[in-house]
C-alpha cells in the first residue's frame, strides 16, 4: 500500500516536506498540492508528478488523498485540520495546531467526536536521537526524579519581521512541547525575564529572552531564547535529577587541529540540526497510518502548547508569573 | 520510475539490504530474491511481495530486474557480477568483489569491454558523514599534504570461525578502501606487526594485529585491528597533515553524570555505527542508476582492495614488508 | 625576605592554609597560630615549628607577624580584620569578610582611614585557570558584550547542619563574587526560585535552589545551587555575549573505555576542584605583600558580596525580586 | 631544614629550574651556580642571592650544597653526576643521564658502590597528572593486560640545529621512559618508519618519524614524532588493554563558540603542557632528599633510556628492527 498524501501550503516548509515524502519516506507519495499561490502549487506539484488543486478543501476532498499535510499560513491551520477530521482523514499539521487555544479545543472536540485519533502535530524534536536517548535515561530512573532542566535555543539570526512574541510562539514552543514530553507532566506557570538586548537587534525585538517554567510536580525549567546569537544554531538541554544529570551532546563534527586551535563546526540552521528528526517524523507518521495506530504528538499536545504559549506571552508582556490553565485531559488522549 | 532490484543471497546482510531497499530507499523495490537455501529465499521474498527465483542467474535474467545486489557467499561473487555485466545490468556487490585478484581483474576487463560502468562495490564508509567531512577537510588543503594516518578498528567480539587472515580480508579491507579514497592515492606496501594476543582469544587467532601501509606519495598509515576488544565497536581515524590534523568524532551519545562519573554509551556494533551510511549508500546507488551516472566505489576499487589485502595477508604470514603490485589504472576508471 | 604569617583559627580550612603556606608557598612561613581551642592551636603550631598564642589579638600584635590570616568562626572575622588594620598589618580573611554588611562597611571605612589597602578576601575562584581564561575571553571582546551567564554549583552532599540560607551565604557567595569580577559590574537585584526538593534532603532544607541575578548593565545571570546532587562536585559556567559564548571546561580526567561505556571521573570535592586556585591565591597574596601592591579581592568586594547575599537571602524568604542597595564605591577601591 | 642546591649549567632549562626552586619549591634554595659562561653564572646567581662558582666541580664541593642539579651541556653530564656521587651528594640530572650507554653504566656502578640511591633523572612526565591517572588505571587492572599503546609527540616547530637523530635522543626519549614506567616492563626492540617529510622541514631532517617498540611481554607501542607540526605542542597517549582502553585528556581550555565554530586553544609549548609536572618533580625530589628516600626515575632508568635510544637511532639509520640489549637489572634498583 502506498499512502496518498495531499499537501496544503507549498511554501518553504511545505516544499521541504514534499521533497521528504518523495525522496526519503517509503510507502507514501504526494498526490495533490494546493497553495494560495496557484502558480506555486502548480510548480511544486509538477516536480513530483502530482496534481495542483484549487484549494485546501479540494485537497481534503480528493479521493486519492489518504492523509493531509497542513503547512499553510498559521491562521488557516484550524480550518484545514477540522476539514480533514470531518472527512475522516489523517492529518499532519505543522505547529501551531491553531493560532488560538479555542480553535485547538475545537479540534480536540472534533477529533474525539470522530471516535479516533487522526491528528498529529509537527513537534519534530520527539524524533531527534539525542532527545530520545535523554528521555530513555530519564524514564529509566537512572538520574532519579527530575528537579531542574536547563535549555538553550539559539538561532544565528532572525529576520526583521520576527517580533518579541514570536520568541515564544514560534521558537520556545518547541521546548514547551519537549519539556512536557520529556518530563511526562504539564507546565503550570511561566515567567519571562528580559535581559539586556543584543545590539545586533531590531528596535522592536526583545532578544535574548530568559523563560522560566514550573511543572506540575514542581520541577523548574529555564530556557534561553536568543535568535540573533550570530555564531550558529545551537540547541542545548540538561536535565537534573535527584541523583544525576543527562545532557544532549553537541552535533557530531570532525575535529580539526590547526593554527593553534582545536575546533569543530557549529551547525548553522535547523535543517542541519533536525533534518534526521524530520525524516523520522514523517517515516513514523506514514507507518502509523499504514498501521492505523497514531502515536505522535496529538491534538491535545497542540492544545496544551497553545495554552502554555499564551501564558508565556502574557508573562513576557506583564513581567509577572502567569499560571497556565489547562482543561482536564480527556481519557481519549491517554 | 521505480528501479526493480534482484537480490542474490538472502543471508543476514542480504536480508538487511532487502529491508533497506523496501523501507528506507525511495524509487526502488525488491522484485526477485534467490538463495542457495530455497526456503529462505521464499521467506525473504514473501516479506516484501517479491518472487523467489531458483538461482542467481535467474535473478540476473529476470525481466523485472533492472539492477542486481550480490550478497551471496564470497566465492560466488565473481560469477554473479560477471553475469550481470554480461546481461548489461547494474550490479551492487558486497565486498569482496571477488575472492582473488585474478577474478577481480576479469570483472574489470569485462566491465571495460561492456563500455560502461555497471559495478559498485559495498565500501559503505565512503557514505559515512564523519569520513565525508574528513575528506572535505583534507581536500580543502586546510591541513596541508597528509603525512600520516592513524586508524583503529575494534569489534566487541569475533566468533570462533574468525581466523587471523580475516582481520585483513574481512576487517581491514574497509580501512584499505577508505585510505585510498581519503588520500586519493594507492597503497604501495604493507607490514603487519603481531602484538601479544588478548587472552580473551581463540588459540588460532592473532588478535590484535597492527598494520602499517605506505602510500604512493610516502604517507604512512597505521591500523590497529582488534576484534575482541570487549567494550564495543570503535572506529577511529586521525589524518595528520603538514599544518594540522583532522579526527573522526565519537558517535553522538547523551552525557550522563552519576555515581561519580561522566559517561556516554559506546556503540556496540557496525549496524549502529554505519546504519546511516548503509542507507545513504543504497539511496545514492539507486539515484545513480536513475541518472545512469555510477559514482560509487568501482570494480577497480574492488580489484585494488583485493591486491592490497593479499599483500597484507602475505605480510601477516611472512613478518616482512610486502610490496603491492597493482596494474596501471585504465583511463576507463578515471 | 620571608613574610611571617599569623593564623587565627586552626579549624579545617585554617589547617589547610597552614599546610599551604608551609609546603606550597615560597617566601612565607607561619610563625604564630591561635584558636579558641588552645590545644588545637598548640598541635597545629607545633607541626610547623610556629608558636601557639593565647588569642587572635596576640597574633595580630606579635612582632614576628607581618600578615594575618583569619580563618576563625565567621562572627569573629570583623573584629580580627579591624584589629589587623589597626595594627597596620596585611590581612587575608576567608569569606565572609563579616557576617553583616554594617561590619563590612566598618572594615571598608577603617581601611580607607588607614590610607592603604591591607585587606584581601578569600574568593579563590579568581585564581582558577578556567575562570581566568574565561575572563580573558570576555575582556578581549571576542564574544561581544555579555548578555547572559548560566552557572551551576553542585556539591555531592551537605551535612544536616546546612540550612537553606547557607545555599546563599556559604555557597552562592562564590558565584556572586565571580559574577561581579567576570562582568566587571555590580549586581542590582536577586530572585530565588524554589524547585521541587530532592528527596535526599533534610526536612529543613530547600535544595536545589535556582537564583536569578540582574547586573547594572541588564545582563541576567542564573545559578543552580544543588548541594546534595550525589554524583560529585560540579561547577559550570557559560557566559553568553552578543556574538559568541565561552564555557568552563570540565576538570581534566583520563578517558576510559570499558564495559560498553566511555567515562571520566567527576571531581568529588572543592579541594580537588580548586586546590590549584587556593595555592595560587596564597602565592599571589604573599607576592603582593612582598611588593606592597595588594591586588586581590578587596574589602569592598567583601562588602558588596555581603549586601548581595543579604538581598538574595531576603529573596529566598520573600519569593520576590529584591533590589541590591550598595553604597557608592569609594575612589580608594578603584 | 632547607636543602641547599647547587646548579651546574645556567642555560634556559637551568634558569627555569633556578626560578622553580626559588619561587615554587618550599624547603630548598639555590646556593651556588656555575656555568661555562661565567658572566651568565654570575647573572643568574645574583637574581636569587646565590654565589657564582668557577666550575661544576666547585659547586659539587661547596659545603653549602646539599644536592646538585645538572643542567649543563649533555656531554658533561656524566662527569658531574659521577662527581656528585663521589662527594656523596644527591644529584638531579636532566636527560640524558649521559651521552653514551657506557657512561650511564659507569654512573650505575658508581652509585651502587656508594651504597645508596643518589641520582634522579629528569623524566618529568612521571609527575604529570594525566599520566599518573593513566598509570593508576593500568595498575588497577581495569583495562586488563596492556596489548598496545598509541603515542603522539608533536612540537610546533624545531630549530635548524635539530637533526634527525634528535627526534629519538631528545624527543622520543620522554616516551621511551614513559612506556617503561607505565607498563612496568622493558622495551626489547625498536623500528623506525620514515613517512614522507613535511615540506616545512629542513633538508637534513626526517620529520615526521614513526617509531615502533616491542616490550618484554609482547605489547607493541607506536609513536609519532612530528616536531614541525605547526599548530602547537600536542602529546597524546592511549593504552589498549584486553578489556578496555585509557586515554590522556587534552589539556583544559575554555570552550568558545563564535563565527560558526566551537573551539579551544591548543597548548603551544612544553612549558605550558608540563609546567605543573616540572613543579611537582622538584617538589617531590626535595621532599625525597629531606626524607632520604629517593623515589624518582633512577640512574638505571637513565641507562635503560640510553640503550633504547641508541637502538632506536640505529633503527632509524638501518631501516631494520633493532634489538635492545640491556644488562640485567641489579637488585639495587628494585
Amino acid at each position: 500500500m502506498t499512502v496518498g498524501i495531499g499537501v496544503i501550503g507549498a511554501g518553504m516548509i511545505g516544499q521541504d516536506h514534499v521533497r521528504r515524502i518523495t525522496d526519503v519516506v517509503t510507502g507514501a507519495e504526494v498526490v495533490a498540492v494546493a497553495d494560495v499561490d496557484a502558480a506555486r502549487a502548480e510548480e511544486v506539484a509538477s516536480r513530483v508528478h502530482a496534481r495542483a488543486l484549487a484549494s485546501g478543501q479540494d485537497v481534503i476532498d480528493d479521493d486519492l488523498v489518504d492523509a493531509v499535510v497542513v503547512t499553510s499560513w498559521g491562521p488557516t491551520h484550524a480550518e484545514y485540520v477540522l476539514g480533514a477530521i470531518e472527512a475522516g482523514k489523517y492529518v499532519f499539521c505543522e505547529k501551531p495546531l491553531a493560532t488560538t487555544a479555542e480553535d485547538c479545543l475545537r479540534i480536540v472536540d472534533a477529533e474525539q467526536a470522530s471516535g479516533r485519533r487522526l491528528v498529529q502535530v509537527g513537534f519534530m524534536r520527539r524524533y531527534d536521537a539525542g532527545y530520545r536517548a535523554m528521555k530513555q535515561v530519564i524514564d529509566s530512573g537512572e538520574i532519579g526524579a527530575p528537579l531542574l532542566m536547563h535549555c538553550v535555543h539559539r538561532n544565528r539570526s532572525a529576520p526583521e519581521s520576527y517580533h518579541s512574541d514570536m520568541a515564544v510562539q514560534d521558537t520556545a514552543i518547541h521546548e514547551i512541547d519537549t519539556i512536557r514530553w520529556l518530563l511526562d507532566e504539564d507546565i503550570v506557570s511561566a515567567q519571562v525575564v528580559k535581559p539586556r538586548r543584543t545590539s545586533n537587534r531590531f528596535e522592536h525585538l526583545q532578544d535574548p529572552q530568559f523563560m522560566l517554567f514550573e511543572t506540575a510536580s514542581g520541577a523548574r525549567v529555564d530556557l534561553e531564547v536568543f535568535v540573533n546569537c550570530r555564531y550558529g544554531y545551537d540547541i542545548q538541554c540538561e536535565t537534573v535529577g535527584e541523583t544525576g544529570t543527562v545532557r544532549l551532546p553537541d552535533p557530531e563534527s570532525v575535529w580539526v587541529r590547526g593554527a593553534g586551535q582545536l575546533r569543530a563546526n557549529v551547525v548553522q540552521d535547523w535543517k542541519q540540526r533536525f533534518g534526521a528528526a524530520f525524516d523520522l517524523e514523517f517515516t513514523e507518521w506514514v507507518s502509523s497510518i499504514e498501521d492505523a495506530r497514531p502515536a505522535g504528538p496529538s491534538a491535545w499536545d497542540g492544545y496544551a502548547a497553545a495554552v502554555i504559549s499564551d501564558a508565556t506571552t502574557e508573562a513576557l508582556h506583564s513581567g509577572h508569573v502567569v499560571s497556565v490553565l489547562l482543561k482536564d485531559r480527556p481519557a481519549f488522549y491517554g
